[in-house]
C-alpha cells in the first residue's frame, strides 16, 4: 500500500487575513490537497476560502476529528491515505494536534509509517511565551486546570510551587468567559512577586500582552473578557 | 520619554529561504527598522540580507545580547527605544526569547512599559511536538540536560518519571555533536514502551520525524548526526 503525506496546517488564531500569519508554501500546498481532517468542517471551508480556495470549496472532502472523537475510532481514517493520497490536517486556530485532540492522527500515521510534514504557523502559546520576558529556556504547558473556585486554587499553588522548584514558566488557558474569574483567582491566591504575563488576543488588532508580578496587577487590574487569552506565571521564589 | 516598540522577529531554523518560513508582515516590517539587538551580528546580517535588506547593512545597527551578556547589563538596552525608536530582537534560529536569552530584553520592555510586539515564525519546539503525535494538551520543554553520562541517564528517568506522573510530554534539546550520544543513552535507560520522537533538521529538505517506542528504536536505531535535532518523550506508564 502506498501512503500519501499528513500535512500539518496551522491557521490564524482570529479573524485575520491568512497571508498575515502564514507563509508562502502553505499556499502553494493549499491547491494540491482536497482531503481534510479538521475539527469543524464549517470553520475550516471558511479558512479554506480564504486562503485562496474560495469556490472549490465544494470539491473537498473533511473528516471531523475532534473532543468527541474516541481514541479507538482513530484506526478508520488510515484509509484516507491509501492510494498515495495525502491529508490536510486543520485545527480551530492555531498548530495543530498542540492543544486539541488532532496529536491522535499523526500517532496513527507514524505507527504506519506515514510522512508527518508540520508547516509554520502561529502559536498562541509561544507568542505569549516570547513577548511574556519569562523563562523561555524551561517551561510547560499544562492547559485548562479546574474551573470550580477551590480546586481552581490548589490548582494555581500547586503550579506557583512547581514554577519555582523547577524554575519553570507555566502556561495555561481557559475558555475566554472564564478568563477573568481565573484572572481574579489568581490575584487572589498567588504570591504578590510571582510574575503574570496575561496574552490576549494574539495577532489581532487589539493584541494585548502585559507582564506584571501579581502585586502590581491587583494596584491596577484589567477586565480580559471573552477573548482568547493565554497565561504565563513564573514564580520568584527560588527553591535552592 | 517617548519609547518605541520591541518587535520578535523569527528567523528560518535551517538555511533556507526566509520566504519558506516567514509570513508577509516581516517582511514588510524589516524595512522600517535599523536598529537589532541580535545573538550574533554576523549572521544576523546574513539573515537580514537574505530577508530583502541586502545592500543597506551597512545602514543598521547590532548591539549583541547573548550568553556572555550578564543579566545587569541589560538595564543599558533601554536607552535604544529613546525617541521612540522600535527595536528587532532576532535569535540565532526561531523565536526569539524560547531557549535563547533575549527574554531578558523583553522583560525589560514590560518593566518601563514599551510594547512588545511577538511576529510568527517557525519554532522547532512546536514543530517537533505537532509532528510527534504525542501529547500536545500537556508538555514542558526542559532544554538541556547534563551531558556526563551518569548524570544524564538520572536526569533522563527523572523526566520519564515526570512525563508518567503528569501526563506530559518531556522536550529537550543537545548540542547537535552529542545527538547521537543522547540518543544511546534514551535507548539504554528509558523502558520499553515510552515513546520517543527524534525530529532533525526541521523545516530543512532532508527533515527527519519519527516517533517509535523505545524498543522500537533500540531494534532499528538511526544516526542523526550533527544535525540540530529535537527530541520529545512520552511514558505511556500510569502513575494514578
Amino acid at each position: 500500500m502506498t501512503y500519501g503525506k499528513l500535512y500539518l496546517i496551522p491557521t490564524p488564531l482570529g479573524d485575520g487575513a491568512p497571508e498575515t500569519v502564514l507563509p508562502a508554501p502553505v499556499f502553494s500546498l493549499l491547491p494540491t490537497l482536497h482531503r481534510f481532517v479538521v475539527e469543524e468542517t464549517r470553520t475550516a471551508r471558511r479558512f479554506l476560502s480564504a486562503a485562496g480556495l474560495k469556490g472549490h470549496i465544494g470539491e473537498l472532502e473533511f473528516h471531523e476529528l475532534n473532543e468527541h472523537t474516541a481514541p479507538s475510532e482513530v484506526e478508520k481514517f488510515l484509509h484516507l491515505f491509501e492510494d498515495g493520497t495525502s491529508v490536510g490536517l486543520l485545527s480551530e486556530a492555531g498548530l495543530p494536534a498542540v492543544a486539541d485532540p488532532g496529536a491522535l492522527l499523526v500517532a496513527l500515521c507514524h505507527r504506519h509509517g506515514i510522512e508527518v510534514v508540520p508547516l509554520v504557523g502561529p502559536s498562541s502559546l509561544m507568542m505569549a511565551l516570547m513577548a511574556s520576558g519569562l523563562n523561555g529556556q524551561s517551561f510547560a504547558f499544562v492547559g485548562y486546570i479546574p474551573a470550580k473556585t477551590e480546586e481552581r486554587r490548589t490548582a494555581l499553588k500547586a503550579l506557583e510551587k512547581r514554577s519555582a522548584a523547577a524554575r519553570q514558566s507555566q502556561i495555561l488557558i481557559e475558555t475566554p468567559y472564564r478568563n477573568d474569574s481565573l484572572f481574579a483567582d489568581m490575584l487572589q491566591c498567588l504570591s504578590g512577586n510571582t510574575r503574570l504575563c496575561v496574552a490576549a488576543n494574539l495577532t489581532c488588532e487589539d493584541q494585548f500582552i502585559r507582564t506584571r508580578t501579581i502585586a502590581q496587577w491587583k494596584a491596577s487590574p484589567v477586565t480580559i473578557g471573552k477573548r482568547p487569552c493565554v497565561f504565563v506565571i513564573l514564580s520568584e521564589h527560588l527553591s535552592f
